[in-house]
């Protein structure tokens, strides 16, 4: 199934794609909706006599309201090794909050306080189940699915510190969505395989595969949740292959106007214009 | 007015405390009851029809659900230079999750997965305005009143990685509250100096004041509110003084059953019994 949260007449709706229709689930976002035990079986079920069309779709953030946004930081195989680095042995966590996010074709905010302003395509997990220490078939049975990210990031911001949040966490900056799709769907299941890109204007920037994750999803919520229980909605971004702005010779970064695609095979596509947030 | 979160008869109320009573405010938390404009005015004209005693009263955290707790990294001026270290120019930041949140008088819950669970006496501002890029009166205005926070941390996690967040984010550990204290009430008002100081089964371990804040409350909420909006009931944790475990010779740590009374002067006190989380 492929879910998701539009906006319909000033509120959001929890949704389930049906061909050329949306078809409403009974509950005003998908945070909402998975916080039912039976969500899944209530999203196949759903009476499809309301709907709406697919096509021109306003989504919001795919989860508006996620409890925590957990983030993990170089996790591509890759992408480490051709950087020289040793295979990290934890995975590097960071945060954003719910007020960073914004949908799938929603403006990205470029706020005039960066000059390093930046991509990150990345396969975020969406948890379906209330856990905490979770291991195995727990672990793979409370991801409710898959969606994109994008990790915009003021590098300026991330470096001033020796603590990137301030960096990460900037207002209306991360587009996320547009469909939850659940595992069943996906090549690899709840481990999967699918390509991801990142363009500028049309200009490949990142390009890779989920299946070179050296912390697969399953292993990042059997990690993160025995520090914190997982709820509902929440979001685990995965982390991003190489190719940002920030690793090239020279560095390149969004300066406004610029029309950021991001994209997982499956999944589905965010296509974002950067525009300028703040000042005179 | 000293505003709290307590719980009664299985949810929560937000209350004003008036001598010995605990006046009901009508709303479920401060966190409700802070999202209202007009909250001030309401919490002092509030009717005392319903009333609790305030002793014995079961404080919930003072916001239970916030929509972000951001916290600062060493913060006190006395302790930078005692250490060496130049005076920052940027606050560093890090994130906790609502989850992370314990009451007053709460269990603080260790787990079983650290060796080293260490302790963080701080003062907390409680946000009480939606601010974005607020600076000088409008951050001032925005500040609700200040709580006492025990920022728990499991230091070989925090160390496990280059960012501290997965030694910070630990479910049920981080104590807050008792009292929302507001500005008026407090000596330096927005900018309070106020004796800070917390104990381990009745020894002084960290003992300073909030006078010696590098970046003092109003500079906070002017520099996060920069990055991302500050909702009512978001909390900024200002840092600790020295006297940590981690930083002591030898180093010593929290193993359970321990008492950690965590004061600020003029807000109240934080009265916690560390236990065993997790395991057979």
């Amino acid at each position: 199934m492929k879910l998701a949260t539009v906006r319909v007449n000033g509120s959001t709706r929890a949704v389930r794609l049906d061909g050329d229709r949306l078809v409403d689930l009974g509950a005003a976002d998908l945070g909402e909706f998975l916080a039912q035990d039976d969500w899944a079986a209530r999203a196949a079920a759903a009476d499809p006599a309301t709907t709406y069309p697919a096509e021109g779709a306003d989504f919001a953030p795919v989860v508006p309201q996620p409890s925590k946004v957990v983030c993990v930081g170089l996790n591509y195989r890759n992408h480490i090794q051709e950087m020289g680095r040793d295979l990290p042995q934890h995975p590097t966590l960071f945060a954003k909050f719910a007020d960073c996010l914004v949908g799938a074709t929603d403006d990205i905010a470029r706020p005039e306080e960066t000059a390093e302003f930046d991509w990150e395509v990345e396969l975020a997990v969406v948890i379906g189940k209330p856990v905490r220490r979770a291991r195995g078939a727990e672990a793979e049975a409370a991801i409710a699915g898959f969606t994109v990210l994008n990790d915009i990031t003021c590098r300026d911001w991330q470096f001033r510190t020796r603590e990137w949040l301030q960096g990460k966490m900037w207002d209306s900056s991360t587009p996320v969505g547009p469909y939850l799709v659940t595992p069943d769907e996906l090549p690899g299941g709840v481990r999967p395989e699918l390509d991801v890109t990142l363009s500028v204007d049309g200009t490949v920037m990142q390009q890779d595969n989920t299946g070179d994750l050296l912390f697969d999803p399953v292993a990042l919520v059997e990690y993160v949740s025995t520090v914190v229980r997982l709820n509902p909605g929440d979001l685990i971004a995965t982390g991003t292959p190489g190719g940002v702005g920030h690793a090239r010779t020279p560095k390149l970064y969004l300066t406004g106007g610029e029309r950021v695609v991001t994209e997982i095979q499956g999944i589905g596509r965010l296509d974002n214009t950067v525009v300028k947030d703040g000042g005179a």
